[in-house]
């Protein structure tokens, strides 16, 4: 079995429990600390042990001891694991307020994700720099992407420009897209597409706010 | 019934979806459209029609038509009912790359959402403003709050300080957090937590791009 395959069977929810044993880990390793049990890590995540070792038999990790995983060998697992110690190259489309927001922040790359360039229709933006990195014209994009090969397109443009550069984007052979516009994108198969409204996750929150004020 | 009471029992995917439902229809009214059916909602969100219908059930629509719905009704139906016309006001701390980013973006208060000003315990931040918002000292929160009252907490400081945050958010009488840090915040019963970590988000893309790969 390879790595690949081993990846193919994990259920999302874990993928999305994983990333947050690594920030308390993370937090214990600079606390000082040498080791970590499932036990500790469920009591912190507020999540069943159960549920934690069981995540945690997704990922290869050499044989736990009764004193529970080594942190520095956990962190270091859970990292190539999710794939935050790779380097994704990636381009960003749209460099408005959102998306000069997530050009300036540097947590992106930490997490494995390196974005090389912004593109945008509005001519006063081409050849300027956020964050050191360079912003071009979107039609500048199929010369530039024949050089560079990013997998991976950021999607940060009004929702009505969202399908056009998706279909660009697809068009030049970059195969996953993180749509960051309310707009539900169509992609043809084999291609990824990851969905981060963060203004549906604001609706979410004021229903449950609007419900604790009926109480 | 009250409008609070109906609201209670919308499952979150329906209120994870509406707001596609709305991005569209904002979209067909700038193109000069007038009405439009669930049929074609649906088939340009790629939801079952019938999906659409239930979700649209949700909310109080007047009487809709052989036409469909009424476009500009919709819209502020659905703007209402989703919270975005109201105005929330919140506070953000950790003014860093992402939270610097996040005052920078005009989005969120299109959406309801009305950042007043932002908190650092760096004080070479304090006294400045990023887009116009005021940055203070952490120390300084709770007579900045005594006047202001904000609802929502956003919450994009470094994983180590995500807890103490959050607990004197919560001290001070503020009953809703936006937690951006991979960190599981603990709050007592009767506070509203959005978790809303893209870095998670990154790591399930990666997976499904990794999978292509094994292909």
């Amino acid at each position: 079995m390879t790595g690949n395959e081993q990846r193919a069977r994990i259920p999302e929810p874990t993928l999305r429990r994983l990333p947050w044993y690594l920030a308390f880990v993370k937090l214990l390793k600079g606390e000082g600390e040498t080791y970590v049990s499932s036990t500790q890590i469920a009591k912190e995540i507020s999540v069943d042990p159960s549920q934690v070792s069981k995540d945690l038999s997704f990922v290869n990790l050499a044989g736990k001891t009764r004193v529970g995983y080594e942190i520095g060998s956990l962190i270091s697992v859970l990292e190539d694991f999710l794939g935050f110690s790779k380097r994704h190259k990636a381009v960003l489309f749209g460099v408005g307020s959102l998306g000069a927001a997530l050009l300036q922040d540097s947590g992106l790359k930490q997490y494995g994700l390196e974005i090389i360039a912004g593109f945008d229709i509005r001519p006063e933006l081409d050849g300027t720099q956020v964050n050191d990195i360079p912003v071009y014209l979107n039609g500048d994009f199929p010369h530039l992407h024949a050089r560079h090969q990013a997998t991976i397109g950021v999607i940060t443009v009004p929702v009505d420009q969202a399908q056009a550069v998706a279909d660009l984007l697809v068009s030049e052979g970059v195969r996953a897209l993180w749509n960051f516009t309310p707009f539900r994108i169509r992609v043809p198969e084999g291609v990824v597409v990851q969905n981060t409204s963060i203004y549906a996750h604001l609706a979410v929150m004021f229903n449950r706010l609007s419900l604790l004020d009926g109480e």
